[in-house]
């Protein structure tokens, strides 16, 4: 039976309350200002799971036990099934308006890790993957949403992990005990924490012989002990803990996840200082993620799209008059979707049996999930007006003051529907293009830089110039100048 | 004398208090959280006027009476008038990082209205232009700040003034009296009102005969009985009220102004009802404003250089790895500049000395300010890093936190400088790219489809056909089908 | 066995001469200047079938008899079949340089017209899809080499056929007889036809029941009686009838088809007057082929990467200075090949076997195509210096002159290898980018206006309202005004 | 009297016949097909220096005689004067829609000269000015057209003039004699040449006190003992031989100037050994150059729209359906225009007199004019159709062919004109976007990279941080990493 919206609130509250924000303790993340808007996001994708029109996308049957599971608990083997993925995210961004990171960085961990564990016993006759396949089968059964965390505080970006004047700005461990290991550091900028009820750690690099200590990968409970979670701001998160429409039901947040001398019994630790895996763990994990974020985004942009063609009516004008700028949004859109599919079906199977998509191009469609989500928003805003572009209108308390609320709702009604409407589009516009549903789509997944070298390194310079000798003619060596000097 | 920055704070304490945010009035905007750093940003100027380097850019002499004043009091003639226009606002934003609507909007509209009073005085044998002189001197020997108004509620965009059920939405003469007029209505998204002693008012667009009781030009003071002014929200505005570094000590508002049948002596009214010149007042200003603003965008997009600078050391790196990005950070805000100065110097003296830009350049440049500052900002947000993109570390108040402060401390460390300094270039950043100091320039003195427009009427298409008839060899008339059909 | 480069000369220079360029008509297309260049490009594909490196790229397994055939010649009924299809295109430009028309026109017109006779045989119980399964049997086990044309000559592009001053101006069936059809009009800027046995016609538009003379596909030897077939010029191309290195040893050709009453007996014809099919050849064909010539325009950049790498040395420099560059023009090259591929993969299976890509990411694919190839030749240009520009060196007369031959080689000279190697990879460089190697991607397989409409239509605008509806909690219908007003 | 069309062509037939292409001497400059367009473009300028529409533009005052001379002889010493070589070059190119290379480099060289010679006659005490007075005072009262250099060969690009293999890859003294020098080097790709009666040569580069010997600028006419001319080619340059309308009665050449021993007396140097003035010289010109070409690519971006609306139309269409794309070229030809002339209004002038362009703003401007033309050309391309993309129709000759010329001429009737005009446009159309019309605006003046470089050395890094520190509250300093090691 899949899980109920009921049943996975009812288990987020009765975790401990290892999270912050404000200076102040969450008790309750389900009503909690500052966090139920991230569990109500993630809540949406459990009623999907049982509407008869998104439950074919949302859940799946177990490669391990037949049964029918959330899709985001299942292993990703055929070219469907991470096609799927990227389908189910563009899905729930049209349901939330922002990222559901629960429902997606944990799914890829626990893929990608099957698959390097798979590597690492056969060399080290290590049983990984035994234990990884415990837990999904747990996960799996009990619908589980998990998190997933690479990202290191990193401290000086020049120098190496054991050159730090702090070794735990790099997640490490401190002690490898019979039973477990214990790790300290942090992981920052974690998406979805709040809503989850697992994280799934991962290496936050490639790593070397001398950092042995880094390369570490675990599942814990997000409660804990020893783990203290604090939410970081986000533009105009503030207005959460308002009433009114200023801000949407939905949404994300991001967390710094600091281990203080963590206990991670052996069951549920996956890599345990096998450095020469990490650099695997990151090619798979950001080949599989980097081809599909382009559906998050496109997700967004659909729902900018939308957000636009309300303003135009809200203002009183035909959204066909803006063809061409919806034109260049959807292109944008389904740009990075497409291009996402594109890597996926380049890609192949691993050993293991797991989908490892295409390198060069996941690489490349993040360049495009960098770049072009910021033309799609500066449309959203260009099509919605001066009202969209700073959130310029009065906020609720002033639409409602008795002084001059009147006024106010006089003045902002426009086209045919009411002023009030006009408002909650406007805001929405503002909180998609500017406001705290903006999503993390330059660096989320690593920075375009990265991703510039990689589509560089798979480039075959050598071989291209070639081609053009023989179709120019040229017969002898032309060598670089600077290879020369070597 | 010029007027010092103690003078100003205190003129603007002595203002009744008509302005509102959520649901509070303000009663000293030199000290509200919601105001007063706009009002320091206003301040700036008068330090600046006061400080030697800055003096000759911030002061100039009077046409009128050969004293010295500060410069955005004086009238424009010459093209070195109007760059300096330029140039002072480019200065201003390397104070402020943001906006300073009061040295600016103002003092481009008694210019414009120093022209088309000429104009309506040459017809009607009206006055207008002496009441504006009486004002000027008064405002240049005071040093007033005086903010500008254009944008209209305006109601259904597609609908004329007297076609609205409102007729309110537009700004109108209500009454017409001898000693002076009555208005009613509202204009909206007015910049730094808060920090200003006057506001000069425009009507919002070109109109018809029949709309002549919307053709109306004045100047009131903030606190004028029948105004009521609430600002809007700002993306992040609710940092406002804290402590710390997650704000900054600059800003801009902007605000709704609503007329309740406000009296205008006829000594501020500078037009009324002379609708035909209505669509001149749009012309002059927006050739002039649009090729002013793209100064703003470059001032602050050198901000984001420096905080692009400030960043990539914070975090460890050279700022020279990123030199392409900052040579397109600055490309891109020279090109603004430039384009504007072009604008500039292919205008030419009006028949009143009032210096006018030209208009199919000027209007060229605000689809670049309506464009290039977003590349700006992505790449701002680019070399940043993760911490920039979505403000994605603590508050101020968890930074304090006596159970966990020391950890986030620890964890944000990167490169040479103190933690803190890290944090507050990483909300400086955010603040330019997607905070409250993100200024409107997509829809900022109107919207780029508006200038697409203009651009397109000044192209003279069949001139250019007959140039490439004549170089093609071509000698019989080619008509254009649509224009047949006629 | 596969047929081999000398039997597919022969078999050219056994076609009856029907092609002219500049007034000269041509007697053999595999040694005349005009035409022999497009011959060797096609030629190459045989060398390749025969390559073991290539071989399996290059040939496939029949669907109808289980030989081995040239895979252009064959069936593509799974998503590998048709990601081969493009990966073949990629790989040909790498030998060539440019297009090969006939290596990929004819194979998808085949392939779409077993889709669409599959559904005109199925409502009218014609047997067309038994006289193409015939032809394709014949063309598999000989190795035709089969263009394929759909551009009418149109006339005035606002008007429909029947609307035309001249009926000729789109192709039609000017008598219908017992044994075959008599057909009239033209088809214009065919490619590679020169290198071609065989032509594959398709119906040039979606056509009404007014339209049915114009709904006509069937297939001819290129040398059939009535056809008149005039190449046209192309950039640069007299170089063609030049010895040295001006040009290269391979290219392109674009053609006008001229059909003067010509009979086509009823085994080749596939369509006769199907109105109402001729709108689905047009679906199938472009969807397919526009996510297809992504990998011909990524090709023909992997060349200019070459190119580019070839100068820089010839220059002096080394081509590490360009790396950014080169991702642009790698990223550019990928875009528009991952891009189809995405478009295959979220295709799927027509009735028919046949397999059929998503047309509004095929179609989006195109817009790139349009634009991105651009980009990169001027990147191309930049790298290479002024030389490459406008081709800017004298010619091989020139360097060979006795006057002052020998003063051309010595300022030629620039890096390490010889003055003819850096005029030889310039020529190349002008060629690709400016000179008859240019392909025609921006309206070859149509316009991208098109291709935008396109996009914009499978935009589900409504829908994507709604779920901005929902994310801002708005509750009442917002119709647009426009639609209102029906 | 200015001198006349005819007085022009005389002068050029009088000159000896140095110039040279695909090996054969070229005796008269005016009726040979490769260089009578290059002629008939220049002396178009004289036509309209009669013009008393474009007399004002076309002719000045002399600021040495006061009298009335054509403008591209004189001096540009205001804002004005300036202004208006931008003015003459746009306008020309709407008479040619190409280049005029003999109007634009020589009068720039000899202005940057004027300045240039000042400093040195300050410093060393020589009579440079004294000689380039006699030489203008001359050329003004002749109405010489004169043509002007930089280029050298260069060799290898990564070694020192003095390390190159072969010392005359750049032009340099041989011999300094008391009565003028010896010249030996090649200045490579320098335009209009064959329209020029005199060439002006500056050093290609800045120098160090080794290069002395390069550090060379001096006045030769054209046909000048020991100077050997070779046109290079372009693309379609071959079309010049031919009859018909496949090329357009005006264009542009590009030569090789190649100088074995030429003696140069001393009246016409102006530069010889004076090494450190080399970079000046570089520096004003192109700072000057690069503000004004943006006049230049604007004029021939005004010749496309016109070939735009004039290839819509013989489609049939509206030329106001691509309204859009016609903004879009309008709003790229002003953008290099108007930047252009921004740079001039914040230049100034230099000590001599002569005005000297902002250099950033400029350099700036260079950037723009190595890109947003290829946008420019695109879009004239889309708007054409496939004819013009490729220049795929067929030839002159087959259009007259007896056999099949009814044929085409039927098939290529679009619109409401004749086929002849639709092929006109259609070839003026291919000419300037990829045939020989095509200006080197890429690296002609220069290379982008370089302007780039400036832009950057330009933009201080240092002061942007401050501001940005001062506005984020920052007080410690925060210095490069990279700085630090030093």
């Amino acid at each position: 039976m899949i899980r109920t919206r009921e049943q996975y609130l009812a288990a987020l509250k009765a975790l401990k309350p290892n999270i912050y924000k404000n200076g102040e303790q969450i008790t309750d993340v389900t009503t909690h200002a500052a966090t139920r808007r991230v569990v109500e996001s993630h809540a949406r994708a459990f009623d999907a799971a049982h509407d008869e029109k998104y439950k074919s996308l949302f859940t799946a049957k177990s490669y391990f036990t037949g049964n029918e599971i959330l899709r985001f608990n299942g292993m990703m083997k055929s070219l469907d099934d991470i096609m799927n993925n990227a389908k189910l995210k563009r899905e729930m961004y049209h349901f939330t308006g922002s990222c559901t990171g629960g429902c997606c960085v944990g799914w890829n961990s626990q893929n990608v890790m099957w698959a390097v564990t798979n590597d690492i016993d056969k060399e080290f006759g290590t049983d990984y993957q035994k234990r990884l396949e415990k837990w999904i089968l747990n996960a799996e059964e009990k619908g589980t949403v998990c998190a997933g965390a690479l990202t290191d505080a990193k401290g000086n970006r020049t120098l190496k992990p054991t050159q730090q004047a702090d070794p735990d700005v790099n997640l490490h461990m401190v002690e490898k005990r019979a039973d477990g290991i214990v790790v300290r550091g942090a992981k920052l900028m974690i998406c979805g924490v709040a809503a989850s009820e697992e994280i799934f750690i991962l290496p936050g690099s490639g790593y070397k012989d001398t950092d042995a200590e880094f390369a570490v990968s675990f599942v814990v409970p997000r409660d804990i002990e020893g783990l203290t979670i604090v939410e970081t701001m986000r533009p105009s998160d503030d207005r959460d803990y308002k009433e009114g429409w200023d801000t949407m039901e939905t949404g994300i947040t991001q967390a710094y996840l600091m281990f203080d001398n963590v206990f991670i019994p052996n069951e549920r630790v996956f890599m345990a200082g096998e450095f020469k895996y990490a650099g695997k763990v990151v090619e798979y994990f950001t080949a599989n993620y980097r081809a599909c974020i382009g559906a998050c985004v496109a997700g967004q942009g659909d729902v900018m799209i939308g957000a636009g063609v309300l303003m135009a009516r809200a203002n009183g004008i035909s959204n066909k008059k803006f063809d061409d700028k919806f034109t260049v949004m959807s292109a944008n859109n389904n740009t990075t979707y497409g291009l996402g599919i594109g890597a996926m079906a380049l890609g192949g199977a691993h050993a293991s049996g797991v989908w490892i998509s295409d390198s060069q191009i996941a690489h490349l469609n993040k360049i495009y999930v960098a770049t072009l989500p910021y033309e799609t928003k500066r449309l959203c805003q260009e099509i919605g007006g001066g009202i969209v572009e700073t959130g310029c209108t009065p906020s609720f308390q002033d639409w409602n003051d008795p002084r001059y609320g009147e006024m106010i709702r006089k003045y902002v009604k426009a086209g045919d529907c009411s002023a009030e409407s006009r408002v909650r589009a406007a805001r929405l516009s503002e909180w998609l293009t500017i406001g705290s549903g903006v999503p993390g789509c330059m660096h989320g997944g690593g920075s375009p830089d990265g991703a510039r070298m990689v589509v560089k390194a798979f480039t075959p310079f050598e071989v291209y110039a070639d081609f053009a000798k023989k179709i120019a003619g040229i017969t002898e060596a032309i060598t670089d100048p600077a290879a020369d000097k070597k």
